[in-house]
């Protein structure tokens, strides 16, 4: 179980597969977010349709509500929400720094208001890893703390909590069916981030997460960072960078050996009427495209692109109906798959790094960052 | 075109085919309302799988919004929201009586403000078959008056407007591929409704509609206002009784000989989280299904039931998510078109008349009947 198998590299990029409980992804992968177990406006049967393989589900947001001994007691999170594929969980702890009402962390754990009805909980390194292994997902997260990256004393503090509260969880785990993957932090600190990715390694779990990153540092500091982690993480190990995220950061990731991704952005930009475009970034909500026959992309093999114009799309958007946002998060989702799908067969061509500046120069005009990884889905 | 085979009768109840240019509908049919060329939450894809076969398209609101001379010139209705299948639009008739801001009926036609941005419209029945040729149906209504059917005085100056203007509509209309319907009116006064139907059925169209009726009359006065029409309609036209209604209310109009109904109730109960039921109607934002393993309904072949428990509805309902909008809504038509297949065969079984009690027995828990047709979807 857990296996990882490096099929072919091009540069720096890599494809592979990784063996879980619930199916073997094809690497390197998107994950849509499924916050409270369900990818927002999609079921299950649209998002597998809409070419995704694995989804991630938050950890805090699920124990808040339903509860996850509930979950637990329904038969796990790939029966209670019905998909029956790769599931991923983070630790909670990105949420309980960004979402909940206050918080107040310790070197034994953080405790914070509920940001539903201001009741409070303790998360620790034990109770994540309980509360994860009641989810069940086939990819779980050690407990971390997230710091403000320009704040470099406090990043210090926070990557060495991390480091702790990760070898905790690794006692704490008590599921075999689940890879627990520690998470590198270390902000925007070469320093720290190199020191993080070491010791991180040096706990061998099956998989490592790089944590803390595009959450409003400049692109430069983000690659810089990539570099430094990717260089000292191990080959045979899949790594997952959080919370990433446009097409551009994507294709940036798996140049510098980045295997899985996670991003509320298609989903999200779908519900403000917003796709992703071979052309740019655009909002169906314009009336530029009151009259407009063509697709949202000519280039999408999406059921969306496959059967509905953009003036349909700014029909139902001014009319105020719910399936826009369907109909555009099946396309933003998808037009990610199938850059995934993409990406790994020119990896697997050796094609990969001669088609990048083509790739970044036509996916640039999606690549706004302000939207992204601010917060949960 | 519009050939309409009487397949099978058991008691009034009929079972037949009607011919249109998007397919050959089976009958008795039901079909969900897609009032802004949208059946709210679903895409068209979800809405074949629950097994509907014709649906319906409101003239008002897209001749508001998008504007019907738009989707003429974007393909017509079943290109632009990607329903390949039979439409019927009804003639705005209804809708300018009970949604628009403010309305002068004159004996030419009525003027009115849209219930959007209070701009000033007028349509009479020549318009609202041009409108209704813009959009392409297969099945059209004529303009019609719907009126209090406690005022007795006014139902009878209505009715006769409403029989001119079918005249009317049937010297405007251009388009051969269109089955233009009557509507017969009258109120709950039989010798009005008498009178109603025998003029409407002098007019030769391919189907009879029955409006105004199920918009606050008791249910004892809708069974004897359909057991005089029916019984003066020609058996060689199918029936269509607008905006019914509930399991018990289309079970009622079948047993009168019925053969095509529509209605909000299936989208709109889902989206205030109640569902049918062969135990009757529930509404699973209840905290008692928390921890229901169970299907909605154990009883139904739906992609909800056969997939996700009540707890995960209510799950979902709780958390604000809109899929539980939509899966209840394919839950809500599944329950009616499954419903309309057992009773064709039951008809073609001769069996209908012998399992009546025992349907109506089942499904009267679903009947309650304040939320229906008040106003459109």
């Amino acid at each position: 179980m857990f296996e990882f198998t490096l099929e072919a590299t091009c540069g720096r990029a890599r494809a592979g597969r990784f063996v879980t409980p619930h199916g073997t992804l094809l690497t390197p992968v998107f994950a849509p977010v499924g916050t409270q177990a369900t990818v927002k406006m999609l079921t299950p049967a649209q998002v597998e349709e809409a070419g995704a393989t694995l989804i991630l589900a938050n950890t805090y947001h699920l124990y808040l509500r339903p509860g996850d001994e509930r979950i637990r007691r329904l038969g796990g999170l790939h029966r209670f929400m019905n998909w029956p594929h790769p599931i991923l969980t983070d630790s909670g702890g990105f949420q309980v720094f960004s979402l909940a009402a206050t918080r107040r962390v310790d070197d034994d754990g953080v405790t914070f208001k509920s940001h539903i009805d201001g009741s409070l909980h303790r998360f620790t390194p034990e109770k994540a890893i309980a509360i994860q292994e009641n989810l069940g997902a086939d990819i779980i997260m050690a407990f971390d703390e997230c710091s403000d990256p320009y704040d470099r004393a406090y990043t210090r503090i926070a990557m060495e909590r991390t480091h702790r509260w990760a070898e905790r969880c690794l006692q704490a785990k008590t599921r075999d069916d689940q890879a627990l993957f520690g998470i590198v932090q270390g902000g925007i600190d070469p320093q720290l981030r190199a020191e993080s990715a070491r010791f991180i390694a040096s706990l061998d779990t099956p998989g490592i997460a790089i944590g803390g990153l595009s959450v409003g540092e400049t692109k430069e500091e983000t690659h810089a960072m990539l570099d430094i982690v990717t260089g000292i993480l191990p080959i045979n190990k899949p790594r997952y960078l959080m919370g990433v995220g446009t097409p551009e950061d994507i294709l940036q990731g798996v140049a510098r050996g980045i295997d899985i991704f996670d991003c509320v952005l298609p989903t999200r930009l779908a519900r403000h009427h917003a796709a992703f475009s071979s052309q740019g970034r655009i909002n169906l909500r314009s009336a530029i495209y009151s009259d407009d026959e063509r697709p949202v992309d000519e280039a999408c093999d999406c059921y969306t692109c496959r059967h509905f114009s953009r003036a349909y799309l700014r029909h139902l958007i001014i009319a105020g109906e719910w399936l826009a946002g369907t109909l555009l998060s099946i396309h933003n989702i998808r037009t990610l798959t199938r850059l995934m799908e993409e990406i790994r067969q020119a990896i697997l061509d050796g094609t990969f790094e001669q088609r990048l500046p083509e790739w970044l120069h036509r996916w640039q005009g999606n690549a706004k960052r302000k939207m992204v990884n601010a917060e949960s889905e």
